[in-house]
C-alpha cells in the first residue's frame, strides 16, 4: 500500500511562456511544427491541399457565420481541427512573434465569433445541419468535446497574445453549457461521450478565475457513470444514431460510464477518452483536494502504466473501440497504441506530477514522448502514424487479415479524421509546459531538454539554463544565473533507466543516493550566479523484460538505451525477424549512424537466426533441427522506424538464454 | 513441377453401404451421432429444447406447406438444418434400420413435398417471406446453397432407403434451377454466393444418371468469377441487402468471384466456401477430364495445405469473413479454424484422391479428422466448437479484446446458426464413404478404421476385415475372405507420420520401400481366404516444426504421435503456458490416462518455466534474468482439450534448443 497523497504544498508547472527551448534534439520537432505542420494544416482545413481528403472545417464556420452558403461537411467533431490548429498557433506565437500567422488566426477567430449563436452556443454541425438535435445525443456527437477543444484554443490564444476575443467567445459558450447542464429543473443531468471539456474548463477557470467553470468541470466528473444518461437520452431520440441508420449501440465501458469515475479501478474502453478523463479527474482532485478522487486518479493511472502500457508508452491494445483490453494483454502486432492516446497519457502524467512529485510520472511522460509520440510523425512533418505497432509484417497488414487492417507499415498522409497530427502539433509546440514545476522554493526538472527558464524565487529572478545531450549521451548540465543569492532546492529527476547517476555541483560530486527523494536528486543550497550542476546518466544499454503475464513478450527481450526503445527492421536485418534470436550474453555495441533520421546511435549485436533455405516447401515437418546461423543484428531507435520503405519491424526480439 | 494428372483409370470410392465400421475409436463417435446428436437436433429444429435458441426450421416448412400459419423465422438458410438432419438420418439408416426414425423422416419429407412450389421451387424463406426477391440476391441469400443441401439429403435418403420421394423432389427443384440459370435469353447468368450446389448436383447426376445435372454444376463452376454478376444483380435490386438496411457490400474475394475458378491459385475469402467450391471443381474436373480444371484444383489444394493449413487440419486464419488470410499467416490465438471448414477440406481431400491416389491427400483427411473435426464435439455429443483455436488464454477470450470474441474457451451448446453440429453429424455418420477406393484390381485403404468391406473383384466377392489400434498403437491388421482366389493389389497408405513401417503378409515381412508408390504400399498378389496383412506403424513421438515463414510458430515445437496432435493445458501444467519451454533433448514418455476422454495416451516431459514469483509488480524491468525452473509437462491429445473446465491451452510450445 502506498500512503495516501496529502496535498500539502501547491505544485505548479512553470508555463511555457517562461521556458525557451534550445535543444539539438527537440528544437527540430518544434521547428517542424512551425514550418511544416501548422502551415500544412491551415491549407488542409481550407481544402487547398491537392489530393488530400476534403476537410471543409473552415468552410463550416463560414457557413455557420453566414459568410458563405452551403452544407455542413465532415465529422461531427470537424470544428476541432480548427480549434487544435488555433491552439498550436497560439503556442507558436507564445514563443515567437509572427504577425502574418497571427493575422490569419485573428481572422479565423472573427469568423468563429460570427458563427457563435446569441445563446453562446457554438458548434457548426448543430448550427448548420441538425439544430433540432442540439444537446440530444451527447453519447455520440462529441458536442462538449468539441467545445472543450475550442476552450483550450481560447485559453492558449489569450495566454500567447493577450487577446481576449476567443477567450470571451469560449467563456460565453461555457456559460451557455453551464446553463444547459446541471441537476436543477430543466437542466440536462449528463456529460459527454468523449471526455475533454473537463480538463478544458479547468484551464478556463485558471485563466479567468471564474469558479463556475471549475464547478462545471467537477459536475461532469462527478456525474459521469452515476446514472443511465446515455440510455435515457437515447430513449428520448427513439434510439437514433448519428453514425448510421440503425439503432444506437451503447457500450458503457467504451465511454467509461459503466461506473462512477471514483470506482473505475481498471482502464477500459476507448484509450484517448480514458486519459483525457483521467487528466480532468486529476485537475479536479487537485483543485478540490478531494481524497477519493485523488486516490481514484492514482489507481486508474497505476492500472494503465503497470498493467496496460506498451514499453513505447503506447496504450490501447485493440483496434475494436481503439481501446484498452485486459491487464497484461499487450499484443505487439494487432496493437492500437494511437499517437493521440500517448499524448493524452502525457497530459495525465503532467497532472499527476502536480499531485505528487514522483519521478515515475515523469518517467512515463518521457517514455511516451521519445517513443510513441515522435514515432507518430516523420521527419518531413507530413506523414503520420495513428497506430504505432511494436511489430509489423507488411504482408499481414497489406493482406486479407483484417486484424491488421488498422496497422500501416509506413506513415500516411494527413487523414480525413485528423486527430493525431494536430494533437502532435499542439503537444510539441507547448513542450515547455511539461519541463519544470515549482513547489515553494523547490524547482523540479522533469525532462532533459535544453533551454532556459526564468523563475522568481523569493523575489530573485533566477535563470536556469539547461543543456542536454539526450538522448544520445547522458550528459546534462544546468547553469544558474540569479539577481541575488538564493536558498533553493533544484530537484532533478533521476530517470528509471539510469541506476548509476553522477552529479557534480561546481565540480564537486554529490552522493546521489543520499539526496534522492521520490526519484529526484534534491540539491538544496544557497545558489549564486555561475553555479553549475553536471549530471552524467547511465547510458548503458538495457535488456528489458516484461512481466511474465504479458503473453506477447514471453521469452523476448527489448533493448533500451536512455529513454530510447530500440527495434529491429528488415532494412538492416532482412526478413523473417521472428526467427532472429538475441543471445543473452551478446555484446551490444553502439554505432553512430549519420544516415538515419538526423543521426542516431544504433546498437549492433551478433545474433542468431535459422538457415531458412534448408527448409523444403513443406508446411510442417517432423524432427527438423533448424541450423542456427550467426547474423549481424542492427537495432535502431523505435521512433525512426519505417523511414526506409516498407518492411518488417520488431521491438520484442526472441532471446537465446545463454 | 509435378507432372500433370492423367485420368487414365477410373478411381471410385467404395460407398459406405459396403463398409461396416466396427472400431474401438470411431464407433463411439458414430454411436454419439445416432444416439445423441441426431435425436437432439430433431428436437432442436422442432423447438422442443428448453433454453436453446429458437430454430423454427421445421415450422417454416409447415407454414410453406400450408399446414400451419405464421411467419418465417431464422436465417435465410434455415432450411439447411432440416436438410442436413435428413442427410445424417439417411446415413444412419444406411447402416442400421430404424423404423421409428425413418417414419419421422418420411413425414418430414412429405411436408417438404407440400412446401415445394409447382415450378419445383423450394426454399421456405422465399416462399413465405420474400417471394418477390426469389433468385434476385444470389450474393447473400444462400438460395442455391440451400438447394444443394436438400439435394444431398435427397440423394443420401434414396441411397439409404431406396425411397424416391425426396430424390424426386430435389430433381424437380434442380430442373427448375436448370431452367432459371444459364446463358440463354431470359436466364440468369450467375451462381451462388455460397458454393455447395456444385458438388450436390454431381451427386444427383451420379444417382439419377441425368447428364443435365452434371452440366448445370459445370455451368456454375465455369461461370463463377467470369462476370460481375453480384454487382449486376445488386444494381437491379438498388443495392439492397438481406442482412441490413444499408447498401450491400460486395467483397469479391470473400465469395471467390474475383477471378474465374481456373485462375484462383491462392485460397482467399470464406474458408468453407473455398473448400466446398474446390470439392465441386474436382468433381467436374474428374467427370469432364478437363485438364485446366484438374490443374486448378490441384493448385488451389496445394496452396491450402502447404501454405494456409494449421497442423490440426484447421483452415481459415481470421474471424473477419471466417476466411483465409495470406500464405503462412497462421496465428494460433485469433485463428478461426471452423469445424465446418475442416469437414469441407475432407470433402475436397476425398475427391482429390479420385483424381490421383497419392497419400498426401489422405494424410490431410486424417489430420483434419483426428484433430479439428473431433475437437469440434464433446464426448457427450451436446457441446460444440465452431472455432478451434490452437492457443487459448481465457482472460483474453472473456475480456474486452474483441480480436478473441469468436474464440470460446469451452465448447458451447447448439447455436442459432447451427452449421457445424449437423455437418459433424453427417460426416461422422458417413465415415465409411472415406475409407476405401478401387481402381481396376487395386483396392486402396486410406484410413485406419476397423470394420469390414465387401468388394467385387473380377466376379469374386472379397471381404476385407480391418482391425486398427489407432490412434493409440500403430498395429493395423487386414484379413481377407474371398469366394475365389483373386489377383488383386491391396494398396495400403503409409501415413506421413510413419517413416518406419513394417508390413507382414501371412507373417512374412515385405520390403516396404520397394513396393511403395505415391505413399501406398502396393501389395500385389494372388489373394485367398485367410490371408493376413499386419502393419506396424511408427508411433514414435514427433517434434513438429513449421515452415520458417509461419511467424506464429517461430521457435516453437508441437508434438504429434501417429495422427494425433498434442497440446498442453492449464489443468495439467498451470497458468502462464507462454513461459513454458520444451527442451529439444527432453525425454518424451507416454502414459496412459484413463480419466481423460475414453482413455488416451498423454506425453510426459520435463520442461522448464520461469519463476514468475520472483518478478515484482513492474510491467517492465531492465537486466532481469528469469530463473528457469524445471516443470513436469503433460501433453494431451488436442481433440480432448477443454474437457476439464476453462483454462489456458497451447499447441505450439516454445522450444529450448539444447
Amino acid at each position: 500500500m502506498t500512503a495516501p497523497i496529502q496535498l500539502t504544498k501547491p505544485i505548479q508547472f512553470i508555463p511555457m511562456k517562461q521556458v525557451n527551448i534550445v535543444d539539438p534534439f527537440w528544437s527540430q520537432y518544434i521547428q517542424l511544427v512551425r514550418d511544416v505542420v501548422v502551415p500544412y494544416q491551415w491549407e488542409a482545413i481550407n481544402d487547398r491541399v491537392e489530393g488530400a481528403e476534403r476537410s471543409h472545417a473552415v468552410q463550416n464556420f463560414k457557413i455557420a457565420a453566414g459568410l458563405a452558403e452551403g452544407e455542413f461537411y465532415g465529422f461531427v467533431f470537424q470544428d476541432t481541427d480548427v480549434a487544435k490548429w488555433l491552439e498550436a498557433v497560439a503556442y507558436l506565437l507564445c514563443k515567437e512573434p509572427n504577425a502574418e500567422l497571427e493575422a490569419i488566426a485573428d481572422d479565423m477567430i472573427s469568423i468563429i465569433e460570427k458563427a457563435q449563436q446569441a445563446t453562446g452556443y457554438l458548434n457548426t454541425y448543430f448550427i448548420i445541419k441538425e439544430p433540432q438535435l442540439r444537446w440530444k445525443n451527447l453519447t455520440e456527437a462529441h458536442e462538449l468535446y468539441t467545445a472543450g477543444h475550442m476552450i483550450e484554443a481560447g485559453v492558449a490564444y489569450y495566454q500567447a497574445t493577450g487577446k481576449r476575443q476567443l477567450l470571451d467567445i469560449v467563456s460565453r459558450m461555457a456559460d451557455d453549457i453551464g446553463h444547459v447542464f446541471g441537476d436543477a429543473e430543466g437542466q440536462i443531468q449528463g456529460y459527454d461521450g468523449h471526455q475533454e471539456i473537463e480538463l478544458a474548463l479547468v484551464k478556463l477557470y485558471h485563466t479567468t478565475g471564474e469558479d463556475q467553470y471549475l464547478q462545471l468541470s467537477k459536475y461532469f466528473i462527478d456525474k459521469r457513470g452515476t446514472n443511465k444518461f446515455f440510455v435515457e437520452e437515447a430513449e428520448k431520440r427513439d434510439w437514433s444514431s448519428i453514425w448510421h441508420k440503425g439503432r444506437i449501440q451503447i457500450d458503457p465501458e467504451y465511454f467509461q460510464v459503466h461506473k462512477p469515475v471514483r470506482e473505475q479501478d481498471v482502464a477500459v474502453g476507448h484509450a484517448v477518452r480514458v486519459v483525457y478523463m483521467l487528466a480532468g479527474m486529476i485537475d479536479i482532485a487537485k483543485e478540490t483536494k478531494d481524497a477519493s478522487l485523488i486516490e481514484a486518479s492514482r489507481t486508474l493511472w497505476n492500472n494503465i502504466v503497470h498493467k496496460q502500457m506498451y514499453i513505447t508508452g503506447g496504450i490501447g491494445s485493440m483496434v475494436h473501440g481503439e481501446a484498452f483490453s485486459v491487464d497484461y494483454d499487450l499484443p505487439n502486432d494487432t496493437v492500437y497504441s494511437e499517437t493521440c492516446a500517448s499524448i493524452g497519457l502525457i497530459f495525465a502524467a503532467q497532472r499527476m506530477l502536480q499531485l505528487e512529485t514522483k519521478s515515475e510520472y515523469a518517467d512515463v511522460m518521457e517514455r511516451a514522448l521519445y517513443n510513441t509520440v515522435i514515432s507518430g510523425m516523420s521527419l518531413d512533418g507530413k506523414h503520420f502514424f495513428y497506430v504505432n505497432p511494436l511489430e509489423v509484417q507488411p504482408e499481414q497488414c497489406n493482406g486479407h487479415n483484417k486484424n491488421y487492417n488498422h496497422v500501416k507499415p509506413v506513415r500516411q498522409e494527413w487523414f480525413g479524421c485528423a486527430c493525431c497530427p494536430p494533437n502532435l502539433a499542439r503537444l510539441l509546440a507547448s513542450l515547455g509546459d511539461y519541463m519544470y514545476s515549482v513547489s515553494g522554493n523547490t524547482v523540479y526538472s522533469h525532462l532533459f531538454i535544453g533551454g532556459t527558464t526564468e523563475l522568481n524565487i523569493d523575489g530573485s529572478i533566477v535563470t536556469l539554463k539547461q543543456a542536454s545531450d539526450l538522448p544520445w549521451s547522458g550528459v546534462v548540465k544546468y547553469e544558474l544565473t540569479t539577481t541575488a543569492q538564493v536558498e533553493m532546492t533544484l530537484a532533478i529527476r533521476i530517470p528509471n533507466w539510469s541506476p548509476q547517476t553522477t552529479i557534480l555541483v561546481n565540480g564537486k560530486e554529490l552522493q546521489v543516493a543520499e539526496i534522492t527523494e521520490d526519484g529526484y536528486a534534491m540539491i538544496k543550497r544557497q545558489w549564486q550566479t555561475g553555479d553549475i550542476v553536471e549530471l552524467n546518466f547511465d547510458m548503458s544499454i538495457k535488456r528489458m523484460k516484461s512481466h511474465p503475464k504479458v503473453k506477447a513478450n514471453a521469452g523476448k527481450v527489448a533493448l533500451q538505451r536512455g529513454p530510447i526503445v530500440y527495434c529491429i527492421e528488415e532494412a538492416d536485418n532482412g526478413k523473417l525477424l521472428q526467427q532472429v534470436k538475441l543471445p543473452s550474453d551478446a555484446n551490444l555495441t553502439l554505432k553512430f549512424n549519420n544516415d538515419l533520421a538526423d543521426g542516431v546511435y544504433t546498437i549492433e549485436a551478433e545474433g542468431v537466426s535459422i538457415n531458412a533455405q534448408a527448409w523444403s516447401d513443406q508446411l510442417y515437418a517432423a524432427d527438423v533441427a533448424f541450423e542456427e546461423t550467426p547474423i549481424a543484428l542492427t537495432f535502431i531507435p523505435y521512433y525512426t522506424w519505417a523511414n526506409r520503405g516498407e518492411g518488417e519491424m520488431m521491438v520484442w526480439v526472441n532471446e537465446l538464454v545463454k
